[in-house]
């Protein structure tokens, strides 16, 4: 693993590191706020998924997180959204190929060889952070916006214990039924819908649930709202009796603007969780 | 108008009082919470509507809505539930009849001569408070709990620019489709189920929306939740992209232990839309 760059930030160091993924087959770039608290024992840790066309960075310079997360004492990770790099399959469509991952292990060519995010985010990369830095496995939260929002709600339901609380920013929140979605699960994963359910928040919160707190916002003016579909994420967490929080924010749209306004309160909300 | 007792409540005065009502045709009697403040003038009012079975004296002795309404400033009425007494119609079912008026004005026999709620909480009751105590009529907020839920809803709905926010404990949220609702609705208006969509908020929050924010606590483990249909609004606020917060509250039933638990939180809410 290379330091990429520390920095001093609200008490704490902000950093960014690279390593060789075995998941992806590439080099892969992740951010990582340790707040004041980690220089004496591991401290909780909360995961942010980026969305479309981020990489590590956007969340860690846009999001205004580490103000919350060191008054609160929570690492914070911001994972790549994607594999990059020479010799990596990719798409001139923003939405498909690098910076476009959406979080699953491809299958199909041209995508199978290094587009294995799902492996990446839950399985390669605690590995490493455990083993680095002082971080508790046993206090994970998990949060994202927009493709993140997706990521975040579908890992956290298919790992059940393993995170203490869930929330997301404008989530894709029914991908399957999407343009957000669709025509990525048919490149990454082929044309048997059969095995897109497991990366579909919608469709997990029918069948799986979470065990523990839930909290969406979504902006009334985003304008994505329809590829995004909260009402099917309401629905199912209606319909099973789901607890959890869904706020329709009223007159925010689809942004960082959007994402900094809130997080604060999901900082808070999984404080709670990672502090109880 | 009579006063039925007076005592002194957080610094200001729970009062109860009865009058002759021309809507229902029978005397009527309501709690009215004013702080403090109403010594020197005119406060914003929180409308507090109650559930089946329930008189004006439920919230006003088990919901603990005193203490915040003391500390924000804010007056809280509490409305009956149905007309009373001899020559009152009635049925032996809990949820038919007196204390089940469902805030509606009925037209079938025998309920017509006297179930006017729709009217006397409406009209008639803000009529008379606006007249005879130190309340805003321009700073306005209804809330409710299961079948007064229902009403807060449909009513703040019905009534644009009157109500300036709109929350509810579990409401009858699509009591046309409903066991909580049907039955009711066909006794009070009749078979034309057209004239029952006035009175349903699932219903009206499509058509109408809500110009203001909207707070939503539903238990998860509500007894009655296959009846209140809290989908039915979820789904509802989320296609018409309606500001406004849903909280399934994970563990929490259908009794005031459920209200009270977050009547401080509804409080701050209106508060916060009725002092801005």
């Amino acid at each position: 693993m290379k330091t990429v760059s520390e920095n001093r930030c609200f008490g704490g160091v902000q950093g960014v590191y690279s390593h060789v993924s075995q998941a992806t087959g590439t080099d892969m770039t992740f951010g990582l706020f340790l707040p004041e608290g980690a220089e004496d024992g591991p401290v909780p840790v909360l995961w942010y998924l980026s969305g479309l066309t981020c990489t590590h960075e956007n969340a860690m310079v846009k999001a205004g997180a580490q103000r919350w997360a060191a008054e609160t004492g929570i690492a914070l990770v911001f994972p790549d959204t994607s594999p990059r790099g020479e010799g990596v399959a990719d798409d001139p469509a923003y939405d498909l190929g690098q910076g476009a991952g959406f979080y699953v292990n491809a299958t199909e060519t041209p995508w199978a060889p290094h587009f294995r995010m799902w492996d990446y985010v839950t399985e390669e990369l605690p590995r490493l952070l455990f083993n680095a830095f002082p971080i508790e496995e046993g206090a994970q939260a998990i949060t994202g916006h927009s493709m993140g929002g997706h990521g975040a709600l579908t890992i956290a339901m298919s790992f059940p214990g393993r995170f203490r609380s869930v929330s997301a920013f404008a989530p894709i929140a029914n991908p399957t039924a999407s343009d957000w979605g669709r025509k990525q699960f048919a490149a990454y994963l082929g044309k048997d819908e059969s095995l897109w359910a497991g990366y579909d928040s919608a469709v997990l919160m029918r069948r799986l649930g979470f065990d523990g707190p839930v909290l969406i916002d979504q902006g009334t003016s985003d304008q994505f709202i329809d590829l995004l579909k909260p009402e099917a994420l309401a629905a199912a967490m209606t319909e099973r009796r789901q607890g959890g929080t869904l706020r329709m924010q009223k007159g925010y749209d689809h942004s960082y603007f959007f994402v900094s306004s809130f997080i604060e309160d999901h900082i808070a909300f999984h404080a709670t969780a990672l502090m109880g």
